[in-house]
């Protein structure tokens, strides 16, 4: 079968090549690739600035953002041959951490967990993958054309379900979120605020494009004009910054009304130094009770409540989200993400 | 009566001056005040940096960390006659916003509250103060020495209610607290953190003195190298940020270990211009699900907390945090802290 593969930490390794049909453990599902959707993260690995491949092995599948067919499932598990799934990323070490032992594997406390297509593990960019039943979650077959929509729309439910849980450690009752940022994750958490009846706004740079198209297709408002503009008309309880823009990040904290939350979902690159006024930013946060907090991956919780979010959406505006779609024979031309690029996609059949 | 008062805005106004005896209202209790802490919200107010009388008076009296004992209650209130008191220092507007009507007015949302000695309320720095029965807490009659710490304690427990809330997000059991600052907040974060069963360590400058050894008496561990050399050993779960130094604000959040919890307590000058490695900081937060988040304030339910706390602490060890007692009529000599004092107290009787 065909699959998408790096050496991994060498810049220019990636390929489309024939490698060995996987073969089924014990209780493995046996699924058909349908797609993979592309992100930073996979942009990182193929730069050769991340990832690792399975122990043994020089080659690295990638693709984590999954959609497929399942094509074999064991006998007596939920999962059944026919249905759409999503693969989950993260896996919990065989011996895991505390944090992991009660299923909060996105929220490890040692790093010994492996992850599909970016650590120790093959990944879903594949025309055949393998894994158990229990690490899929099955999706509504609504989903075919924007499953692999799933993965990163678990990092936004999470994302907001941390912001709900640490919102009612008080008096909870947010009206306005401030999105930074107008890519998958952005829009995807903009989806997720119109879905709890929030005034939701989204910042971003283009004046004109698919991205502020999505947002007015949303029923969402659009800025371009700043951030501190778009808070100025917005007045948000919450903003979640998903640039990677440390500025952003930075700005964002004064950016809230009281008792603001802000929800960092971006990886921010390193080396990036600026001069703050730190002295009114921490004293803010503390005469507003103000949380900024960091948010990363999901466990199987957050893929259950992303699918139900998605099948629940307009399919017409999730499929706008993907902006390009590329065959696998052509898959290296969806790791260079044009300005207007939302989602860009792998198609794997 | 005497009081201890200013002239709001008027650097060097502060005196203790004849005041008329205060007339109670309907429901009021009379109290005879029997001593008051000072913090640095009051060297803030006699400096004429903070706080504003109460409307249509020249003069506020100053004093928020009461300590009384009731003369008389009104019939059919909880508190009694000889009742050792604190008073609760905010009182929610009385159009209250949403957070206030909840009772969470620590949280107000649109800062329409009055603060006893702070915010166009008398404060508690005279020798009778009246105030409605449901604005103190009655304290157990041990702490009549040192119930003035209630206060201070209250900010504290308010603090680690919100830790243990906002940890309680995903699973949260911690085993270590790192608490930045030997001062009346410091000590008080890490008597609580002691009550709750952790391994505490406390960082601050002096290499000896009254704060290393009320850090010592406590049983916990005492640190004079540094945040970062405080870190390694205490490798915490949990940081409580009670300096007010913006620079250990910034590098407390790096101190913590995955899914680590930073609390801000200070009050932080404004005007303190830092350059920092923002990339790695936010990167961090997002890769570590990192929370970082400002407390000021208690309410109701924060007092009691923090009164039993103190009613279950070594007498003894509360009674060293105050390292001067001054009487009413030199007063103006407890608002110069020396470098050795944790809290200064005035004696009202």
């Amino acid at each position: 079968m065909r699959a998408m593969t790096v050496e991994p930490g060498r810049a220019g390794s990636f390929d489309v090549r024939e490698v060995p049909d996987p073969s089924p453990g014990e209780g493995d599902l046996v699924v058909r690739g349908l797609a993979v959707g592309i992100c930073g993260t996979d942009t990182e690995i193929v730069a050769g600035m991340y990832g690792s491949a399975p122990p043994g092995h020089e080659h690295l599948v990638i693709g984590h953002e999954s959609l497929g067919l399942v094509l074999h499932a064991p006998a007596g598990s939920a999962v059944r041959r026919g249905d759409l799934v999503a693969g989950v990323v993260r896996r919990p070490d065989p011996e895991p951490c505390l944090a992991c032992a009660h299923g909060e594997f996105d929220m490890c406390r040692n790093g010994r967990y492996t992850e599909h297509g970016i650590k120790e593990l093959d990944g879903f960019g594949s025309e055949r993958w393998c894994v158990q039943a229990g690490d899929v979650v099955v999706l509504d077959s609504v989903l075919e054309e924007v499953g692999m929509l799933v993965e990163p729309a678990s990092v936004v439910a999470k994302a907001w379900e941390q912001i709900e849980r640490i919102g009612s450690r008080s008096w909870f009752e947010p009206r306005s979120v401030l999105v930074a940022g107008a890519g998958p994750i952005g829009l995807l958490a903009a989806l997720l605020g119109v879905q709890r009846g929030l005034d939701v706004h989204v910042l971003d740079v283009a004046e004109h494009g698919a991205k502020p198209d999505a947002v007015a297709a949303l029923g969402a408002r659009y800025h371009h004009d700043g951030l501190e503009a778009a808070a100025e008309v917005a007045r948000p309880d919450v903003v979640i910054e998903a640039t990677g823009v440390s500025d952003l990040a930075f700005g964002a904290m004064s950016a809230t009304a009281a008792f603001g939350i802000v929800c960092l979902t971006g990886v921010y690159p390193p080396g990036r130094r600026v001069s703050v006024e730190a002295g009114s930013h921490y004293r803010e946060m503390v005469l507003e009770n103000d949380v900024m907090f960091g948010s990363v991956n999901a466990n199987r919780r957050h893929y259950e409540s992303a699918a139900r979010a998605l099948a629940e959406a307009d399919l017409d505006w999730l499929a706008r989200l993907i902006t390009r779609r590329v065959p696998l024979s052509a898959a290296a031309k969806a790791l260079d993400r044009g300005a207007d690029d939302i989602k860009v996609v792998v198609d794997l059949v």
